[in-house]
Order: C-alpha cells, then sequence, then structure tokens
C-alpha cells in the first residue's frame, strides 16, 4: 500500500550533505573539508563539565530542569540583548528582550520564519551563493528562490534593483517576501556585508514595499560573526533605527560555543515574534531550559568570550596553515581571498569545460578516489532559471580537519585537480 | 505596512494553555492544577549533575558537544530498542534503532509526522477529548479532526467504524492520513487502551485502507507510558507483528525524566522514517548531542530506573492526596475514575446549565477568583461539527503541585463550584 505523502513531505529532498555524510563513512582515510563542523580539540569540555555543576547547584537547579517558556529564558534573552547592544554599540526599542526568541540553533529559525511567512509559489531572495541547507528549506515550502550577486562586500545593488523592476513588471511583487543575506563570513563565500551595504539594501526593500503591498523583510543571518580573527566587527542592521520594523537578526551561540548545545536567538519586530512563537509553541513548547541555563552561565562567568578568545586564535592559525597549503599545492589558476572570519575558504578555478567540481565531475570524482573531500560549489546557488550557476567553484572547511588533515587534504585536493587539468 | 503571513501563519492560534499561563503570572497567590508540568521537587538534579559530568569525562565528551546525525545517537537509539523491547516482551524487525528517530521530545516528532503526512483539508481521526496542543499543530496545518468516541479502554469500534463508512460515503476517506491514539493514561482522561483494543483498531483501519488508496497509520501516543504507579503495563502495537507497518509509536524520556531535558523518540516505518529525516533536517539537522548524551548515560548507569521509582511513588502519593481532597470537598454529583497512572484527574459534572467548565462558565471564573486553575475539559474536543462537546468536564493535574497545593486547590475548587451549584 503507498503512502500517501504531504506536499511538503513529497518536495523535501535529501540535503546533498547527507550525500557527502555517506560518502565519508564508508572510507575511513577520507578526509572531510566538506563538513561545516567546528575545531573539536578546543570544544569547551572542562568548561561545560564546571557550568553543568554551576547551573545544577545554584538556586535555579529545578527551574532548568524543568518545562519553560516558548521565547526562552529571561535572563538569556537579557544578556543576548546587552550583548548586541555592546556588539553593534548602539541601542534602542529593537534590542529589547522582549523581542529575542530563543531556539533550537539559528536554523530552527530559518525554518519558523519561513514557515510563518511562505506559501508555496512566494518569492524570497536569496544571495549567489547561498546557504545550501537554507534553499532545502524553501524547496519543502515550494518557495521560488530569486538570486542577487554579490560583490566582495555584500549584495550588489543594481542587481537587487534590477531583480526587483523585473518582479514589478512580471507582477510577481506581491509575492516577495523576505531577502535572506549571512552577513558575516558568508557561508560559502566568507564575504562579509559592509555596514553602507545592509543601510542600503534596507533602503531598496522600503522602496518597493507599496508596490508588494505587505512588508518585505531582511533577514540577517549572523551565525559566523562572533568567529572573527582579523580585521573590525561590523554593526548589525539593528542598529539601523529607520530600518528597525524590517529587520530579523539571527545569531546563534551553538556554532561558537559548542554544535552539541542547541542554542540560537533572533530578534525581530513584535508582531512576528508572536507569530514565530504559536508555531514554535506547536514544535516543541520552548528550547530545552538546561542548555539555556548552560549558555546563560557560560555568559555570565565570561567563560563564553575565554573560550571564542581560544577558538578564534584556533580558527586563524588553521586558516594560515591552508592558506599556505592552498598556494603551495595550487599551482594552476585559481581565485581564493583569505577570510578574516567563520570556517571557510572559497576557491574559483578557471572556467572551463575541465574545472567543474560538481558531484559529477572529474574533480570531485579524482578527488574522492584521493580520498579528500569538498563541497562543491553548485550546489550553494538556488535553482533559478534567469541565472547561470557557476560550475568551477568549491568551499573547503578549515573548521573540523585537524592543522595535519589541512596540510594534507590541500596536498590531495591539489593533486586531483592538476591531475584532471593536465589529462 | 502589514505584514503578509503565509496561510499557516494565519491558522496558527495562540494555544489556549498561553492563556492559562498568563493569567497565572498576574495571580501570585493562584494554584495551578492545570499545567501538564511535572513534579518539582523530585527532579533529578544531582542524577544529573553526575550524568553530565560523566558524560564530560569519558572518550565520548567531545562527541557530545559536536553536531550529531540527524537521526539521533546510535547508542541512544539502540538502548531504546532494547528497553522497547524489554518493555512489550517482544521482539522483531520493528524495533530495530533503524527505525528509531530521536527528537526534541516527543512533541517535535507529533509536528513532524503531521508536516510529512497532512495537506490542508485531510483528515485526522482523534479521540474524544485528545491532547489539546496536538489539536492546534493539525489546525495550524488546515486539517480536518474527525472525533472517535472513547470507552474506559480506548477507541469505541463501532464510533470508529461508523465514522469510517460515513468517510466513505461522502467520498472523503482518500483525505484521511492517521489516527492518533494516547494509549497510556491518555491526556487528558487518564484512560488507558488495552492490547486488544489496539488490535482492533489496527484491523478496522486496515479494512478501510483500500478504499482509501493508501496507507492509513496508527499513531500510538505512548508519552506517559513509564509514569504508571499501579496496575500492569500493556504492549504497544510494535507487539502486533501484521500491524507493524502502519504502527507509528512515540515516545519521550523527557516526561519521566526531566521536561528541561527533551529528548523524544519515535519508531516508525523506514519509508516513512526517511521523509521525517529529511524534514527535521531542515528543522534543526538533530537533537542536541549533550541531551541526547545524558540520556543514554541515564539509561546505562539504570540512575534512569532509580529515578523512574522515584517519581511513580511521588505521584501515587499525589495521586492518593488528590484523591482523597475530590472525595472530601466534591459533595456534589460527579464522575471521576482515579488513575493509574499519568498526571492527570478527570472529573465530569452532572451535565446541566449550571455546570458547565468552559473559560467563560461561572465556574471557570469562580474558580480564578478563588485562585485556583483547571483546565476546562471543552479545550481537549475537536471541533468536528457532527459531534456534540461536552460543557461539563475538567481536567485537574497533580503533576507540579505541591501536596499541600493540591490540597488546597481541590477545597477551592470543590468551594467554587458548590458556590455556583447552590446560586
Amino acid at each position: 500500500m503507498k503512502i500517501s505523502l504531504s506536499q511538503l513531505g513529497e518536495r523535501t529532498q535529501e540535503p546533498p550533505i547527507s550525500w557527502l555524510l555517506k560518502v565519508a563513512i564508508d572510507k575511513p582515510d577520507l578526509i572531510s573539508l566538506a563538513a561545516g563542523f567546528t575545531d573539536s580539540e578546543t570544544l569547551p569540555v572542562d568548561e561545560t563539565k564546571q557550568l553543568a555543576d554551576l547551573v545544577l547547584s545554584g538556586e535555579n537547579a529545578r527551574k532548568a530542569l524543568q518545562y519553560g517558556t516558548t521565547n526562552g529564558d529571561y535572563l538569556l534573552r537579557k544578556l543576548t540583548s546587552e550583548r548586541l547592544i555592546k556588539m553593534d554599540n548602539s541601542e534602542g526599542e529593537s534590542y529589547s528582550p522582549e523581542n529575542i526568541v530563543i531556539t533550537n540553533g539559528s536554523q530552527q529559525f530559518l525554518y519558523l520564519i519561513t514557515e510563518a511567512l511562505c506559501n508555496p509559489n512566494d518569492i524570497v531572495i536569496v544571495e549567489a551563493p547561498t546557504y545550501f541547507v537554507f534553499l532545502g528549506i524553501i524547496q519543502s515550502f515550494g518557495v521560488t528562490p530569486k538570486n542577487v550577486q554579490m560583490d566582495e562586500d555584500g549584495i550588489n545593488p543594481e542587481s537587487l534593483i534590477s531583480l526587483l523592476d523585473s518582479l514589478v513588471r512580471s507582477g510577481e511583487l506581491p509575492r516577495v517576501k523576505f531577502l535572506y543575506s549571512i552577513t558575516y563570513f558568508q557561508n560559502p563565500t566568507s564575504r562579509t556585508t559592509s555596514f553602507e551595504k545592509k543601510r542600503i539594501i534596507l533602503d531598496i526593500l522600503k522602496k518597493y514595499e507599496k508596490k508588494a503591498g505587505h512588508a518585505i523583510f531582511y533577514i540577517e543571518d549572523a551565525a559566523y560573526r562572533e568567529l572573527r580573527f582579523c580585521g573590525q566587527d561590523v554593526p548589525s542592521s539593528l542598529s539601523i533605527s529607520r530600518g528597525n520594523s524590517r529587520v530579523i537578526y539571527t545569531g546563534t551561540y551553538s556554532k561558537p560555543y559548542a554544535t552539541g548545545i542547541r542554542v540560537g536567538y533572533s530578534v525581530l519586530p513584535k508582531e512576528l515574534s508572536e507569530i514565530i512563537l504559536r508555531i514554535k509553541g506547536n514544535h516543541d513548547f520552548g528550547t530545552s531550559s538546561f542548555l539555556q541555563f548552560i549558555i546563560c552561565e557560560a555568559l555570565r562567568t565570561k567563560l563564553y568570550d575565554t573560550h571564542i578568545q581560544t577558538i578564534i586564535r584556533r580558527y586563524s592559525e588553521k586558516a594560515d596553515v591552508m592558506e599556505k597549503a592552498i598556494k603551495e599545492n595550487f599551482n594552476f589558476n585559481y581565485h581564493c581571498i583569505k577570510p578574516q572570519g567563520g570556517l571557510y575558504f572559497w576557491v574559483a578555478l578557471d572556467n572551463n569545460r575541465r574545472t567543474r567540481t560538481d558531484f559529477k565531475s572529474s574533480i570531485f570524482r579524482k578527488s574522492l578516489d584521493n580520498n579528500v573531500l569538498y563541497v562543491p560549489g553548485n550546489i550553494c546557488y538556488a535553482n533559478d532559471p534567469s541565472f547561470q550557476i557557476p560550475r568551477n567553484e568549491m568551499r573547503v572547511s578549515f573548521g573540523y580537519a585537524s592543522v595535519q588533515d589541512i596540510k594534507e587534504g590541500i596536498r590531495r585536493l591539489g593533486n586531483s585537480i592538476r591531475n584532471v587539468l593536465n589529462k
């Protein structure tokens, strides 16, 4: 007897990353530069032991083991608000703990906001390229992604205007619900959006709202913000006062602290947070109190900040190692800018028939034969018929791999590419 | 500028329980017999401290702080499988760890399965009454609930047959996706479904599948199963071999262990678990490894079982206290059977104009004036036009309230009801 799935059930595809993980399981000697996992050696084992002990010894021990509220623990929301205010060197109502929702990592928030705003055939504007798991989410909702081009400092405004104009002409503008932008060390390109760009993008979106007939939101995904190892932090769009009612800011404590502890947070306009909380109430009535209290103590005791210092030193070293390895081993044409934070190098090869990097390409297969894995760049682009997806790019991560594995992995990758190019 | 929500966003309502919680916040002297929270005094504070220490001292400490797989930790799934096999005194492929998915409490699973199977206007069969948060979920998906009557030992088979026959006649049978049954100490009635009933219900559903044109699943929600303080456990429908491919069993470690630690599990047919995992991948890529490892250690060290013994002794005492208080204070006509487990007493008053218990009723308002809160029975019934919702019932919980508060709460409730009846 067949199973009758929902339309969402039918549409939801296996994420490409599962395939990568499965490939990895069968090859014990494989070095994966694909996974977005974080550094293993610096995981805060002792710190977490100490924090769990603190949480369970204090007067709130029982509270940590009981249900909380759907929006999350008040103290955690307050500390989050203060942290953002400090990072942005700004202030104002948009930072209020009342506007903050705690989720199971920021991933859950991306799901909730798409659920709350998007019907099938609605449109979401995404960066080209963008976070491929988010592409999986919008695909499962039957949402149409539209690409905008990126510059080194964020979205290209002309590309955005040209897209919006074309949507006005085709009558599709009312279907546009939000623009999704990863503003710090973007996954996959590691680019950071400048403050000026945020202001410009918000202004452009605002101009088209009247024709759209409703609010067009700007989702600023800042998941990697705290992983900066050089250069200066950029204020978030929450600090742009006139943009406040359109800005949705999402961040996470999981990436910087420990991905096994799933606590993310989002700041959003009040009308929207009410809807998100109703939906989250149905998902799980709130994120684990115990995990929230651990993060809360980490922030309060500053163990969180100390840990951040440790990991950014570590990532800085690993990024240096990867840069050096790429320079030594990639003796063919390529383009790559060393990131100032995050977990990724984004490498573009010369664009020709031989430099394809997708799952079926000679380079990918040769790399797999040589026991090294990367994320093919093409899976990071939305399927937007008006856009030609580049096939000559790849994302390599220095997050999880050890220093030794980064060196060896890049050596194998260089060999694999050279081998295909020289055929 | 207005916000353009999705249809799901528009449909999702504030859960009635939020309103109850808000009422409670403004009244510090209020005794809530409404919340489904678990006992606070017996929360395993020391045990969890010990377990967190164990997890973070062992060789898997780093693994506990890193991403895991979407389906959950293998050892936890294996221990869960063994536990179910032991409880059911059965065996077979349906218990395989491969068929188990770990979620953020069993609540998340209820959401995922509805997402995977139901389009708007599809039909889900529910017990009358049923778990009101689940009613909130299906309402948000635009799903039509259909009621079946309950006997003391589970769903009334004639009521189910009569419903299915009427759906055949109206041509709606192909829209039926699953039947949702809470089989142990049902929320809200505390009734337990007999094994024989499970067999009968599965047989009935099977018979109608051909006319439906697809599988009709039987979801057995066993969230309260381990909270039995008298009588004998009943095997689950997983042990009915011919029903295996239609049975979805969902359980949780949160309710028995600690609700602040959100770890649930479900056993389901392979074809379905693949879809659920794709969707869960989009939600969160998997439940917190740290929480999973804590539960895993609790099971391995048997601290979990010791804790269960503690809480069922406690709940047994509290149920005795509540029963005695009801007998002493309810000196008017009512019907109530002492539960053998779970967290609730289900009280039916005589059915007349004065005994209404809903939010707008005199009894509810008088109770609130007297600082005591219960769950009105009517919110536990689906809005099914073919069904007359009883208005004379209430759910009172002995889970969270202290012994003192149970006595005083029931005294206040008795006074409130008497006061209205005597007017």
